[in-house]
């Protein structure tokens, strides 16, 4: 094994730039978890694989709020796998499925299920307002399963998942739910809620190298799966593969054992620091960054503050402001913030707050950067001011 | 964002052992690639990132000898996602699918053909020997694709791809190529022999950290998926959504931005290394090894020397060799071989002979150990004086 290549060799593709990303994902890496990616490798058999495996699920399942014997597990993609294992396990061709779609990955969770054979009926709400619960109820009837995104990325929405959750309980159907911009960060809670499958990416609000997919099946979605007609095309993300691998220890496909280190790292890190201390951390810094930028006219995109996602601030731009070529000039200084999608382009900025994008330093950047673009003295003044005046 | 953690915090899980890999994948990660892992996180929409796509697009073509126009991505997945998208975007319902199983891998082709509703129809061949094509010829009929496994992983067969895709050729019929033990390290041409889908693991013969499955599409393929009656139910890896991002550039799924970074770097070394020489280093090792441990009674189990798969070294064991104990000695000192699957259990040993694995210095702590362990005097001299005699 070769140790150093001498003379170093061209990169491919340079130059690659020590960048601040505060898109919605990904999210700047845990050093814990950048440290953990270089361990030497292991085979995914090896008995400290297995052990690590282990330590993920039960972390797993305090981060989700599961059943004490809840199955958790990494699919080996990114977040979408995640959601497209949950349909592809759960429906069948025939199945109703209700699908609460107010934003992209709302709708990206009809695709889907449409895709597995699904009857798709769907809840919508206004762009930038969260599903209604007694939608859902008005047209829960005899579906199979309820689907719902917990935080919209899209529009920065928080969707009550609790209120649905109580309403789909008693019905008889599965929930989903997709905990992409939320679990680690925000409160949830599978077992108390009744929630059936979840997932998210480790990128997201864990920080973790992205290529993973944490999910968790409560024991009702297990024996709705037991009780399959056909088995699901998707082989790759069988619930009975999975278990094989992950519980019974034989193999099924090659995990990327690397991502697994670092993904361990950065899920412990997440639970030392405390889910409840996380939680205040991205709030404190959303208020700060609306405060000081409200005085320029920015101001919350989605109007009732209990609807607002934390972890990705959608604000309303103010009117004139040229969108692509502040962001352009932005982009120029190494710094990434992300617009609206769609008909909310131009419109809105959507900042994320998950993970390692919530920390002073980086936001600091934009405001130094906003201040000098947009030329507006004292921005990081108030920005400081108002990080003194929370706590984190 | 915090740069360090002080003081540092405990690993989950340890010990993490520096670990002498020489199973049939994962192989240990390029120097190069390793480095690139830890470099600063970037979107999977930044231009620097596109960038690299573009680069690595190039770069997959020649390793797989397409043609100057095909299509090659990486699926943010495992190997056997690349087997998977295959069999979900160009097999619809009904279609007749011939696979070639005469390995475990193979009985996983059938199996996905048949989850995606293809009526299989397979070919054997004895454990232990290649597809014979005339049995191709005899049962083509009208399938639809032609599935074959280049390199057995589960036996250490090279099956005759050159000579079956001369078969296919002019069926009609597309033929799938499996060449996770293959492509990096043995020949591979694509637009020569006729291959219309051809998928590896970035962990195999690239030795670039697992999680990431490199593919190429024929025209050919691109045109039967464009004639779908139905979309495919695998949204992830649906050949649209991927060409959107690959060539369109716009969003479908988040991609593994590290993975890419690492990736790039180890396909390019392979490249620049030469895909002639690994191909001779392979064989240089693979004789040194065979004639090393040959007075020690083990022998080639794959009888034609033609059909020997030259990156998995498959050999027959001595009578009265504790496999499990002696492999479990191996274990115990960090170095790592693999037995035999099913059938070949205790009959064989798995030698990984793929990338970073195929050289002189972790064959020779194997060399070393085994002398010790079997106690067997002149092992490791032997070893040498093969290295020596040979040429890499």
């Amino acid at each position: 094994m070769k140790l150093l290549d001498a003379p170093q060799p061209a990169e491919v593709a340079p130059p690659y730039p020590d960048h601040v990303l505060l898109t919605p994902g990904p999210t700047p890496i845990h050093p814990r978890a950048l440290r953990a990616l270089t361990r030497p490798m292991l085979g995914h058999m090896d008995p400290e694989v297995f052990k690590l495996n282990r330590a993920i699920q039960a972390d797993l399942r305090e981060m989700y709020g599961t059943e004490p014997e809840a199955f958790t597990a990494l699919l080996a993609g990114t977040g979408s796998l995640g959601m497209e294992a949950g349909f592809a396990n759960l429906v069948e061709k025939g199945d109703e499925v209700l699908v609460c779609a107010n934003g992209s990955f709302g709708r990206r969770m009809a695709e889907m299920a449409a895709r597995y054979g699904a009857k798709v009926r769907l809840v919508t709400a206004p762009l930038g307002e969260p599903i209604n619960p007694s939608d859902v109820a008005d047209h829960l009837g005899d579906a199979a399963m309820v689907a719902v995104v917990h935080g919209e990325t899209s529009t920065g929405v928080l969707n009550p998942v609790p209120e649905i959750a109580e309403l789909v309980r008693h019905s008889g159907a599965l929930l989903t739910v997709d905990a992409v911009t939320t679990a680690g960060m925000e409160p949830f809670s599978m077992q108390q809620w009744g929630v059936d499958y979840a997932y998210t990416g480790a990128q997201k609000c864990l920080s973790a190298p992205p290529g993973l997919a944490p999910v968790a099946i409560s024991e009702r979605a297990f024996a709705r799966f037991a009780a399959r007609r056909h088995p699901t095309p998707l082989w790759y993300c069988d619930f009975e593969g999975l278990r094989d691998y992950w519980v019974e220890h034989t193999y099924h496909h090659t995990v990327p054992v690397n991502l697994h280190f670092a993904f361990a790292e950065a899920l412990r890190a997440a639970l030392e620091e405390g889910l409840p201390e996380r939680r205040e951390r991205v709030r404190w810094m959303g208020r700060a960054i609306t405060e000081a930028l409200a005085p320029l006219g920015f101001s919350p995109y989605v109007k009732r503050e209990e609807a607002r996602l934390p972890t990705v601030l959608a604000l309303r731009l103010p009117e004139h402001l040229d969108d692509a070529g502040v962001r352009a000039e932005l982009r120029r200084r190494e710094i990434s913030i992300t617009g609206g999608l769609g008909p909310t382009a131009g419109v809105i900025w959507r900042l994320g707050l998950m993970g390692e994008a919530a920390h002073p330093a980086p936001y600091r950047a934009l405001m130094v950067a906003l201040e000098d673009i947009l030329g507006a003295p004292g921005l990081v003044r108030r920005f400081e001011a108002a990080l003194d005046a929370g706590s984190a």
